[in-house]
């Protein structure tokens, strides 16, 4: 294939992203080529400058400055409310859905001994510190379920001092789900969960 | 949803992309952060440089220079074959086939007067001076089978000097295709296109 080297090099880095294979590369690069030159600069930009960015010396969130803009925000600090979460793929589905107003804190993981993944690894001192410091009223454990992520949640609330209310997030059917194609462990739960109506 | 700047606008400029939602920009996005900094710099350096593209002046091919690999190529020009086809994509699945040695000449669409495309916006007074220059023997019109890339096909061939061999490739099923699932259309085409086993 005897291809221009600048789109044979932009085929071949459109590529490198998730799930993206051949033939959506040079969709990608095709759709780019006819897009206006000022454009394709911004395009370009946008993605460099990812390579800036730090992590939130607080949440461990990505963020442009030295603390993110949702720890730096004086209402959601006031909340007194921290939702931990595993990834940050998780905290920006919560901030998406627009219903938390707290601040985050960002494990990056859960427990897992057999892959070496312990408190250390997952800060949780540095977690359980912010918490004391900051007179945190209300932690919601936003983790998984999961054998790793049943004992991180378990391990966690045995860290933090009694007077901390500590919930978890709720398990059951999700909405638009059916009954008839969820498994048994999620209508278990949704059993153990029910709530007076 | 309050994320850090250059991470909103990386999944903004992502989404730009064609069949790129936002679950797939912020994916993508999020990908990219785990990169190391120096592959980041060279993914924006090469879609950057896709805005320096130039067009070949013989084919309308995307390339670096004033004539494409292709068409500067001596073996290729020497085999007095070329292939015509309607859009840089069609010239990429068929470079990618490995099945074609001559060059190319891309038209950028198919005649269709209701839609204000005619002879001089597919250039195809160039198309013809390029065949009759370079003594080409063999012309493959390489369009989609639909009633104006039919008609198209009809034109050139008619433009053509009669020395010239025209042919068209070929229609019929395509291979791993099945004739129960199939077309009438395409199963007319391939009874009438059969040949001597």
């Amino acid at each position: 294939m005897e291809l221009p080297e600048s789109l044979t090099n932009s085929i071949e880095q459109l590529k490198r992203l998730p799930g993206v294979g051949e033939k959506s590369a040079i969709r990608y690069a095709l759709d780019i080529l006819r897009w206006q030159t000022g454009d394709v600069e911004q395009f370009a930009e946008s993605i460099a400058q990812l390579s800036q960015i730090k992590k939130c010396q607080r949440c461990n969130m990505y963020s442009d400055e030295e603390i993110c803009s949702i720890c730096s925000n004086v209402k959601r600090k006031e909340a007194k409310i921290l939702c931990v979460v595993e990834t940050i793929s998780d905290l920006i589905a919560i901030e998406k859905s627009n219903n938390f107003f707290g601040s985050y804190f960002v494990l990056n993981g859960v427990l897992n001994p057999l892959m070496g993944v312990g408190p250390e690894e997952l800060k949780l001192d540095k977690l359980v510190s912010i918490i004391k410091l900051e007179n945190i009223d209300n932690v919601i454990l936003a983790i998984n379920p999961s054998v790793e992520g049943d004992a991180t949640c378990s391990y966690l609330n045995s860290l933090l001092p009694s007077v901390t209310n500590v919930e978890r997030i709720g398990f059951g059917i999700p909405m638009g789900g059916s009954l008839e194609y969820l498994d048994s462990l999620t209508i278990k739960k949704a059993l153990e969960n029910r709530r007076k109506f």
